[in-house]
């Protein structure tokens, strides 16, 4: 087994998806997370100068995405057949533009011109999370015939993971976002109590997103 | 062999990383191009209510990227080795990103409160260039010791595909965005003269974008 090193801020951000892959797999990882400061001294060493980036064996890879991709090729988590990898592809991409679009929403402030951005940014976020809570759903209950609740096939994939990790933030904010989405909500739930994930967030040092 | 039907605007846009895939691997497809109103149409009965989406003998896929990805893996245009793929990925999340920044540039106008959301957007958008630029030229660098021109490994990959594209809008604009960047230069240079892409361009209908 080679030897992984994540490396990140002290948050889930754009590495939290990385670690329920590792955790999800059994899979043992240095979790390395690093402060402003110790990043500035490191960032101009790093291809691409971004976090996360992810050491196999010294083998870096950035773009937390690319990181994703290629753990879930590696563990088995990216769909069995080539109809079901673009089915997880395509549900990861709903989820992927409804968080990169909250990762920009600034904090509410009483300047009329941040609040007025600031509600703009928040209203293309609410149709993304539609969106994609709409298309989600729909495949959820198209698999569901199948009877084991993941959203593609009928096994763990990346795309399960996704729809757990990228609503944690939401619901922390607003309990009753997914209260419409009875597939979105169960799937959550299934990733949430399978042994290792539950154990990891049993001791999940809590950071505000 | 399938049935292939992609669906989109009558522009390059999002779907011209599909259109070049299909392209390069000698793969017929209808290229449907529809209006606006026709778009409206139809946009009730399509999963994610979203262009382009791709017909597989009537098996849907939404979100450009998935469909790239999709292609990339079918027709063997995905890397070779995980670490490849990996690599293939990782170059693809730097276009991607500059990508759907470029999207978001409103027309400049004279209006004040515009202009200076446009000027904001522009700054975040040549930060993205410069930091997809910055990687991918270097990770040319590195693989041109392969001695083949290729961004990863040594045959063509949808990286190399997305390198021509993401760029054709921007050198359109300004001719010598690219004139640092010779790794990136030769390897479009390579794509746009692989003799099915060469036949395409040549007879490729013009749009502004």
């Amino acid at each position: 087994m080679p030897k992984y090193k994540l490396t990140y801020f002290d948050l889930r951000g754009r590495a939290e998806t990385t670690r329920l892959l590792f955790t999800v797999s059994g899979v043992a990882f240095e979790d390395e997370r690093i402060g402003q400061e110790q990043w500035r001294s490191i960032k101009h060493k790093i291809p691409g100068n971004s976090l996360p980036f992810l050491s196999i064996d010294g083998f870096l890879i950035s773009q937390s995405m690319a990181i994703n991709r290629h753990l879930a090729r590696t563990f088995g988590l990216d769909g069995e057949t080539l109809s079901q990898k673009a089915r997880v592809d395509e549900i990861v991409e709903y989820l992927v533009a409804m968080k990169n679009k909250m990762a920009e929403l600034p904090m509410m402030s009483d300047d009329p011109r941040t609040h007025e951005k600031a509600q703009e940014i928040l209203k293309s976020f609410q149709e993304l999370m539609m969106k994609a809570c709409t298309f989600i759903e729909a495949q959820i209950q198209i698999n569901m015939k199948e009877g084991n609740g993941f959203a593609v096939g009928n096994r763990l994939t990346i795309a399960d993971i996704m729809i757990f990790e990228a609503f944690e933030s939401i619901l922390a904010t607003n309990s009753k976002a997914l209260d419409k989405c009875v597939g979105i909500t169960k799937c959550r739930s299934k990733v949430a109590n399978m042994p290792r994930i539950k154990d990891y967030l049993s001791k999940r040092k809590f950071t505000s997103f």
